[in-house]
């Protein structure tokens, strides 16, 4: 029985941890690669500026896993909470990082398989609910490489984490 | 034992297919909402056009697969499979869809646990390497809707899987 719960695993928790916190530490590079005017004022193909999408991030990430451990939802906010400075924006990914880390060891086992309703509106199993922040995270930081790209940037390597 | 087996379990074998044919599905929307033209001359920031990366993704999907169950492995093939048919492209997409999920069931207890060279030259433990083909598509997707935004086409829906 040992071996098959050993053999069975995909992916452990902390596994699972690590691979968000890495891809967020990608992310924070990419936010570093923009000059500050350009993170809140660049964008291409009306949408919004890389500024604005790490804001919906920053909204989503510490209080996403504060739902996944608590199941307490408050609506999503994704206003800046920075007021347009980089550096402040990137203190606050930092403390979210700190954040993530404390609220992620307090989601209990088998939380995962449950179903929920994220930020009181989004259905869904666990599982799904946490890929979504990082496949989310993953879209947006995509589009950040192209609006670098347009600004003549050349992005952080994507394999690097 | 039984209950410890299923508490701990994060994403199961047959949740982490669905989850990347999800994927796979709303990539095959992107394709789909390019005009033939631009997918394959299209780009933006002195990147690749969507049809190349598309050929990339279809150069890594079912020799990736087969490599995880098989350990048998090529070096990389991203060159273009559909001489610039949109219909050919999709068409081995599709085949590629039924393709992966022969030889997903293949992928052995443990496997994703296990280190390997993934095409003879990434080393990393299987579930490393399955999430890198998930998340390499989500990123170069998510370059392809600011190209679809910058031709004026509106996207798919990206929770729509």
């Amino acid at each position: 029985m040992e071996t098959l719960v050993k053999n069975d695993q995909i992916i452990s928790k902390e596994q699972l941890l690590a691979h968000w916190q890495g891809h967020r530490a990608l992310t924070r590079r990419v936010i570093e690669a923009f000059p500050e005017e350009e993170l809140f004022s660049f964008s291409m193909g009306g949408m919004r500026t890389f500024g604005e999408m790490a804001s919906e991030l920053i909204g989503i990430a510490v209080p996403g896993v504060k739902g996944l451990a608590t199941d307490e939802w408050k609506s999503l906010d994704e206003k800046d909470p920075s007021g347009k400075e980089k550096t402040k924006l990137l203190e606050i990914w930092d403390q979210n990082t700190v954040e993530i880390n404390e609220w992620f060891t307090k989601i209990q086992e088998g939380r995962l398989q449950e179903k929920m309703l994220a930020f009181g509106q989004y259905e869904d199993k666990g599982y799904c609910t946490l890929l979504y922040f990082i496949d989310n995270e993953i879209h947006h930081r995509g589009q950040g490489y192209v609006y670098l790209r347009a600004l003549g940037i050349e992005p952080p390597v994507f394999w690097e984490r």
